[in-house]
Order: C-alpha cells, then sequence, then structure tokens
C-alpha cells in the first residue's frame, strides 16, 4: 500500500519535502502561533489539540480551559492502578501502557452510549468525552509505569490544577528542571499527529471504523507504535548513539564516525523516512533546542556531528532513497541530558503525544460517519492470475 | 477503502458468492477432508491451522502432534494470572482478552530476537514460535476469564497432554457434554481467517508490518474484533433474537416476525456482510449442526424462522445489497443451547479461533518479508484539489 491513496484524514498533511503541516500550520509556525506557558517559550501541546480539533489557532483562555479540563478528568480507576502496581519489571513499558489502555474502556462513555443504541449522529459526541477523558489519563498512565520500573515505585503524587498537561506529567515522573517543562511541551506538540499513513495513525483509524471506543483503538495504535519500525525507533536510536559513543568514537572524530558506518555498511537507525525526502522538521526544531540549552552536552555534540556525516556516507552508499535525520534520531539525547536515560521509556512519551493527533482525528471520522475500512485481499496465486501471469508461465 | 486492492494474503480468499475458502478448500470440503477427534465428526481446528500454513491437508498423525504440542506450551506466566484475577466484572471479557493477551508479551522471541539483531530471513521462525506459543495459551487466558466472570472464579483445572485443543477448552470452560465440544471444534475451524481485508485480520496484518510481535499485533487485532461491526455482532445478534423472542414472538408466527421488522424498518443485526453477497456458508454448516443435535430447540427454530423471513423483508425494503445471513445470525444459539448463555462472552470464542488465520498468516509476511503497510492519506481540502473541484467551486 507504500503510498497509495486510501485514506482521508483531517488533522494533519505530510509533505515529502516540507514535512508536516498541522491543519495547514508547519511545526515553526505552530511554534510562533500557539500560546505559551507563563515564562515559557515553547508550545503548549494543549493549544496543538484545538487547533487539530477545530482547525482554528486557540486563544490563551482556551487553552487554559483545556489545562483545567484534563487536570479534572485525570483520576485512573482503581483496578488500572493495581494492574500497573502488580505489572513484572520485564513487561515492556509500551506493554504496560498500551494493556492499561485496554483496561480503561471501562470508563468509555461511547461503549455505553452504543449499546444504549444512541442515535449515529451523536456518536461523535461520546467519542470526544471518551478522547478527553483518556488524553487526561495518558500521563498519570505513562507516570505510574515511569515510578514503578525506575524510581521504586514511588507515589506519582497528586495532579495540580493550575499546572499545564506537560508540568503535570514532568512532575508526576519526578523532574523539576523547568527547562525539563518545556521539552516535554516541545515533545508533546511535535510527536502528536504524522498525516493518516503511519501505522499508529491508521491503525486507530481501522479499528474505530468497527466501532470501537477510543480506549480500544488508540491501545491497538500503540501496539502498532510499538514496532520497531515504527515508534520504537527512538528507543533504538538512542541505543546506537550510545553504542557509537562507547565504541571509544567519544573524541567524535569525523573520519572515525564516517568509517564506523561504511565499515558497518548498514541501516543508519534514525535516518531516512517512508514518506519524507527531506530533514524532518522535528528533527530540526529539536536541534534548535539543544543549540539553545544544551549546546555543550557531549552527546548532542555526537548527534550533531552524526547529522554533518551519515547523509553523505548513506548517498555514497546509494542505499537511501532519504539520507536525512527523522524525529527519531535527536529525541533521546535531549531526554537523557535531563537524567531521562531509561531508553526502553521513550516511546510511551511518543505514545502520550500521539494520542493528541489520533484522537481529534478519530472524532472527526465518527462526525463525518465514515464507514468500516474494508480493503480487499488477494492471494499471490489470485494475483498472478490478475495480471495474467499464470497464463504465460 | 471499500474493495480497493490492497493486501496480498495467503491463507484464505473470500468469495462474494462462495464464501470463504482455506487454502483452497471450502468449508464443505475442509469438514469432509480434515482429521477428526475419534468418534467425532467435525474437523478438528488443528487441520485447519496446518492447511492455513502448509496449504497441505495433515494427517491425523500431523493433527495429533500440534494437538500435544500445545498442550505443552499452553502455561500462563504468573503476572497474567494474577491481572487476570483483579480485573473488575465490569470490565467486557474482550478488554481483558486483549489487555492480557499484550501482557504476554513478556514471552515473545521474536522481540527478544529482533533486540539481539537476528537476520531478517530468520523473522518468520521466531513468529512461528510466538504463535504457536500464542495458540495454545489463548484457550487458557478465556477459559479463566469465562470462570471469573461467570462461575465464581473456580479453577480451570490442567491441561490434559492426551485431549486435543478444544476439548481441553471445554473442559477448562466448565463443559463436559461431548457435543458442545465437538461444537467448540466446528466453531474454532470456521472462525478462523476470512481474508485480510476484515479489520482484525487487517490490524494484525498492519501492526505486524511494524515488525511489533505477534502477541500485539494478535492484540490489536483483538481491538478491531470488539467493534460492534466486527466480531461483537455475535453478542449483538444473539441479543437481537432474545429480544425477539421475549417480545411474544414465541409462538414463531410468520406474519408477526416479519410485521416486526417491517414496522421496525431497522438493520437486522447477523444478516448482510460487506463482501459476501449469498447465505454465508459459515452460518450454513452451523444450521446443518443444530438440524442434527438440536432440532426442536425453540431458540433455533426462531432463528430458522428468521432466515425465512429477514432477506424476503429486506429484499423488499430495497436496502441491502446483500440480504443473506452471516456467521453471526447462527452462532449464539448453538452456544446457548449448550448453556453458554453469556453473550458478553461470545466474540472472545471468536478471538480464540481468529488467531488461528491471522497468526498462520503473519508467519507467511514475515516470511517473504511484507514491508511497512504505509498507504497516503489526504485531507478532504487536498482530494478536492487533486479532483479539481476547489476550482470550480
Amino acid at each position: 500500500m507504500r503510498g497509495m491513496k486510501g485514506l482521508v484524514y483531517e488533522t494533519s498533511v505530510l509533505d515529502a519535502d516540507e514535512g508536516i503541516r498541522f491543519r495547514g500550520y508547519s511545526i515553526p509556525e505552530c511554534q510562533q502561533l500557539l500560546p505559551k506557558a507563563p515564562g515559557g517559550a515553547e508550545p503548549l501541546p494543549e493549544g496543538l489539540f484545538w487547533l487539530l480539533v477545530t482547525g482554528q489557532v486557540p486563544t490563551e483562555e482556551q487553552v487554559n480551559w483545556l489545562s483545567k479540563e484534563w487536570a479534572k478528568r485525570a483520576a485512573l480507576p482503581s483496578h488500572v492502578v493495581t494492574m500497573l502496581d502488580n505489572f513484572p519489571t520485564n513487561l515492556h513499558p509500551m506493554s504496560q501502557f498500551s494493556s492499561a489502555i485496554t483496561a480503561l474502556n471501562s470508563e468509555s462513555s461511547f461503549a455505553r452510549a452504543y449499546s444504549e443504541g444512541v442515535n449515529k449522529a451523536t456518536y461523535w459526541e461520546f467519542v470526544y468525552e471518551d478522547s478527553m477523558d483518556l488524553i487526561a489519563k495518558l500521563p498519570c498512565v505513562a507516570a505510574k509505569i515511569y515510578r514503578n520500573l525506575y524510581r521504586e515505585g514511588s507515589s506519582i503524587g497528586a495532579i495540580d490544577s493550575s499546572l499545564d498537561w506537560s508540568h503535570n506529567f514532568t512532575n508526576m515522573l519526578g523532574y523539576s528542571d523547568a527547562t525539563f517543562t518545556e521539552l516535554m511541551r516541545l515533545y508533546l506538540t511535535i510527536h502528536s499527529d504524522h498525516e493518516g499513513g503511519n501505522v499508529s495513525a491508521h491503525t486507530s483509524h481501522l479499528v474505530g471504523s468497527a466501532l470501537s471506543d477510543p480506549y480500544l483503538s488508540f491501545s491497538a495504535a500503540m501496539n502498532g507504535l510499538a514496532g520497531p519500525l515504527h515508534g520504537l525507533a527512538n528507543q533504538v536510536c538512542m541505543d546506537a548513539n550510545v553504542k557509537v559513543n562507547v565504541c571509544k568514537y567519544s573524541e567524535n572524530s569525523v573520519q572515525n564516525i564516517r568509517n564506523t558506518f561504511l565499515i558497518l555498511n548498514c541501516v543508519v537507525p534514525g535516518y531516512g523516512h517512508a514518506v519524507l525526502r527531506r530533514t524532518d522538521p522535528r528533527y530540526t526544531c529539536q536541534q534548535e533546542f539543544a543549540f539553545k540549552h544544551l549546546p555543550d552536552d557531549p552527546m548532542f555534540k555526537l548527534v550533531h556531528q552524526l547529522y554533518k556525516i551519515v547523509p553523505n556516507v548513506l548517498l555514497e552508499q546509494g542505499k537511501a532513497k532519504n539520507p536525512w535525520p527523522n524525529v527519531d534520531a535527536h529525541s533521546g539525547v535531549l531526554l537523557q541530558y535531563y537524567g531521562m536515560t531509561e531508553m526502553n521509556y521513550y516511546t510511551v512519551l511518543f505514545g502520550v503525544s500521539r494520542a493528541l493527533g489520533v484522537l481529534a482525528q478519530l472524532i472527526w471520522s465518527r462526525a463525518l460517519g465514515f464507514p468500516l475500512e474494508r480493503p480487499k485481499s488477494m492471494s499471490t496465486d489470485g494475483l498472478m492470475n490478475l495480471v495474467g501471469a499464470n497464463k504465460s508461465g
């Protein structure tokens, strides 16, 4: 299905050269136009969600309302707390995350309304309610997983309704550096949506088209995001950076790194993309953040060196249609700078952000009455017959 | 994407008139050719899985090997037992089922092998191992959910390695009627696969294409199966049958039932299908089972009356492209006859069976090196521009 036009997806469109546009706005435009936290410089993810759902850039007041609304809806049902607390440490954080989201579907207004036979024209209202609830609860689920796995199960504390969604999230994770909270606002904004054809967005669309509720649709999407060819790439990339670093290339010698990749002749994690044909703007804005806040961090310097070298090596090898870095090549280095070194966890952050995009679209899919997604499959034999190949050979 | 040729799927192909063919064999052919249990008349699902994976009808010996292999691999890790035992009764059985399958991914050989960097050419071997393990464990997960919700948490007992997969399943569910076990063999065979475009098969294919492991891929598929437009339909159908029955139409008067549907002018659950244009052969073989084992059951008589009436009413209304019944119109009545009246649970049985089809295909998808599924999405604006509509108005 590569490149096949098969989905209507309103919230964002991906251009191979320009990168993602959210409701027509590029990432630099969103950084400029969307409301910021008091004293902050990065856009609030609340504003991005408002933009994705309504198509309008929100006011500060509207964004504040959203922060308060999510704070109000954040509490987890006790059975989800219990299951998270009982999970063993060898269960991947993404599996814990997805499993908990499926179990949250006990709270679904849509599932309840559907079983009571509400009119189809009102489906979107219940999908909206579920989406708001789910987005509100995700940071609590994610923070509990983090504390259980990496902070001896310490308490995530209470939601503060005077703070924004990202600030509450970093508090619950146990990070008090204000710049980390700024990073999280940027991170949660830029990972939210990447049109409809990527595996997580497509999965939520597909599962939602059978009228499964937003919890089930989003959890299925997370199982896709957990794939190494999709969201798990950010874990894999940072792991590769660390390995390059550890393998005595810490002197950052251009020649050494270059030789390594030429010798390995391997896929370079974080470089290339199914659609993009230029440097991902999600990479660029993270690079700007790094230049501003951590210009002297050795790992950032390594990542930046790689950026100068890898595209040329890949071009020389003639292997990649797109030798440029994507979002995953940069996100890990920022997180580790602030002390979040647990790479297994990075995809969970991606997942929290992705909810904003795919749930905004899910509201619209039900409002527009999109039908069941049901393409036709063919067996290899059937395909051969179709093109007449079985006759000639 | 309705009808769009977009997937290669080897294990089965659906013909709008004939219904499903598993590796070229129709359901009546499978009933005839596949090995049976000693003294049994229905095909063993083990044989169907063998057929789907290899393309060959297995011998009795091969099927016995598979039964023993699944018995050997059936044990659940303790954390999954704990989570199932702690789930609240208001969490839908399908959510419990899917959530537990995601948590089973702690056992994935594929995820472990991938993270250790095994060669791409061997991926399918690990997907095969995971699929065998998962299929073996599913009846235990499903039976635990059943006992917890409807049998006061009584023990599912131990696996008997001398019994086939379905027999062990019915034992664990707590049913000792040999005809119910026969029904289960038929049920688990016919619900297994329905080509690649249905939501559950497509979801497992899509999530698997990001190289998520079989546990995550299958769990995502289950979230799709839980949708009322897909697998949850069997619950909805039986509920409708019961309602028709309760509403004083128990005299089964043709005229009364006919009037009811004409007056209600509603979608009739269990009638119609996205692809099929004739009576679903999965309906027909269940009807034959009923004529043989429960010809005088009042609810079966009602279902059979509906079959005589509903297609004509739908044709008169001119509403349905396909006025014929599908698999879901009949499955519930058979289950309730043997005492399984818990309609909320029916989709879980469907899910256990669906594993056979979608995991057989997943093994092949990795063996054939299928790429990431990544269609292109368009916004409505973009589509309008594409067809030139925005210029003219």
